[in-house]
């Protein structure tokens, strides 16, 4: 098994024989284009359960060779990564533990962690090489038919070891992800998924609970296409995200999302302070923008790559 | 007085002898660009405090010709534009009206109308041409250095008449800001006032807020750079306005803001509740976006002209 062959910006880029992606959508999909364009594996297996699915992705790049049979998948294979719905990710692993070898790289993209890491860690075999990844790539798109051999680029993928994690495994999921343009950010599981509660997941339902009130008895559809502007689309764009993949994050990731949306409800007394007033408090009012405005000056600090 | 000649869209463009705009900025120099460039005024005056800002104009093509006094730009005026913030137009008019002969349209950008319609028709001479005009194209950036020739092509133009505005002010409005490539919508000042607070001011209370949550303490900055993706920054983008500018148009928009930001605030509730359980309740958490990516899916269907 040649993982570590070739370099790639200084980082020694991995070599796979045999690499599986179970779940060829959006993520999966665009890993497996990703992986066959810069030659990663000798040969690219798509699992999952469509056999039209997995034959539409073969058709657009995303894989050499396809199975609905896990075993058939993952025999001679030295690579998984699992790219499904975190709630099937965390169920899956107690099936496919008989069918890894020991030295094998498994991880996955789900985009919560700390149940997919804790649930691996009890079910997966000893001896294998598992850390749990999160390529913060995505669309409000779905499907291997949006997938891109560049998806991966620029994109921060924020891995998550825990004291259990081998070294190895840090250091091989660094190498992939960094071969496909990615910038890794290191985080414990459950700091990981407190941090995405606030940066990803309460954007999505604050933009759901706006795009709520607008639509309930706020502005008629037809006001509502008329009338609105730049900055509520581009507020309310991940409103457009697929419901069934939300609603499953939002489920593994709850507790963190009710404390984020909690914080977040205190906010707004402040405001409503400073506007029900007979005057308004304008210098409040502007200290309060203010405050969200250097907030948001740091999104616009992109780091350099933090390894 | 050649108002109306020459034609585009099958609807004639208006022709002004002397067009004043007060306030050269971002909206009034991207309307001296805009006007100049189809010719629609022999005469574009700039009108504002400071000398070296209204030169910059016009190097910048957006004015012929400026002064800091109202009634040296006013002289032989057939029309005039106010592009200030709202607080100064309300404040305007009185110290404007007898500068402003019979005949004259005149009508302001202002994003909050009922305070600067009313007052104006509180302080303006009888015989005037005046309507409120709010074209909806903008930008975080501010300044006219940022102002474009386009810069109204594609951006609804939503139009305040009320039982005093005479029916040529209508007309007029409509074709000045339709030749500039704005489709025109039509709204009395209290409906837009409304509309607005919930489609773009709460949007932008927001974004605000939704940063300062972050920003307290539930990620460093460095954090936030190296994990917020594009949905977050797509969320937020608008907390990056201005604050002076903000502060003024939540001030002047105060009790329309208020009732939106009350509506907003019963929606999380919902989410608490199906969040907030020993098991969260999935089906209640898809339920509740997918009824946000319904009204959010109005947005995409872009009408046409409204005329």
């Amino acid at each position: 098994m040649d993982i570590l062959g070739g370099q790639a910006g200084g980082m020694a880029t991995p070599h796979f024989t045999r690499l599986v992606i179970h779940g060829v959508g959006l993520l999966g999909g665009s890993l497996g284009m990703s992986v066959r364009r810069r030659g990663m594996a000798g040969r690219v297996v798509g699992l999952g359960r469509s056999p039209e699915r997995l034959e539409h992705a073969r058709r657009l790049g995303a894989i050499d060779e396809l199975t609905t049979r896990p075993e058939a998948a993952l025999d001679g294979a030295d690579a998984l990564v699992v790219a499904l719905p975190p709630a099937q990710i965390r169920a899956g692993w107690r099936a496919l533990a008989p069918l890894l070898r020991p030295g094998m790289f498994v991880t996955d993209v789900g985009s919560v962690k700390a149940p997919i890491v804790a649930q691996a860690e009890r079910d997966l075999p000893k001896g294998l090489l598992f850390i749990g990844s999160h390529p913060m790539a995505g669309s409000e798109k779905t499907g291997v038919e949006h997938g891109r051999d560049d998806f991966y680029e620029g994109a921060a993928c924020i891995l998550t070891p825990t004291a259990r994690t081998h070294p190895d495994a840090l250091a091989l999921a660094t190498a992939f992800w960094h071969a496909l343009g990615a910038r890794i950010v290191v985080a414990p599981p459950d700091r990981h998924d407190r941090l995405l509660a606030g940066l990803s997941h309460l954007p999505h339902l604050v933009a759901a609970a706006l795009m709520q009130t607008l639509g309930r008895d706020w502005a008629s559809p037809a006001e509502l296409a008329a009338i609105a502007g730049n900055g509520l689309r581009d507020t309310t764009r991940i409103a457009a995200a697929d419901p069934a993949i939300w609603k499953d994050i939002f489920t593994q990731n709850a507790p963190h999302l009710l404390a984020s949306l909690d914080a977040l409800l205190d906010v707004p007394q402040e405001w409503r302070a400073a506007l029900d007033r007979p005057e308004p408090d304008t210098q409040a009012l502007g200290l309060l923008y203010a405050e969200g405005r250097r907030a948001r000056a740091a999104l616009d600090h992109r780091p350099a790559d933090a390894e």
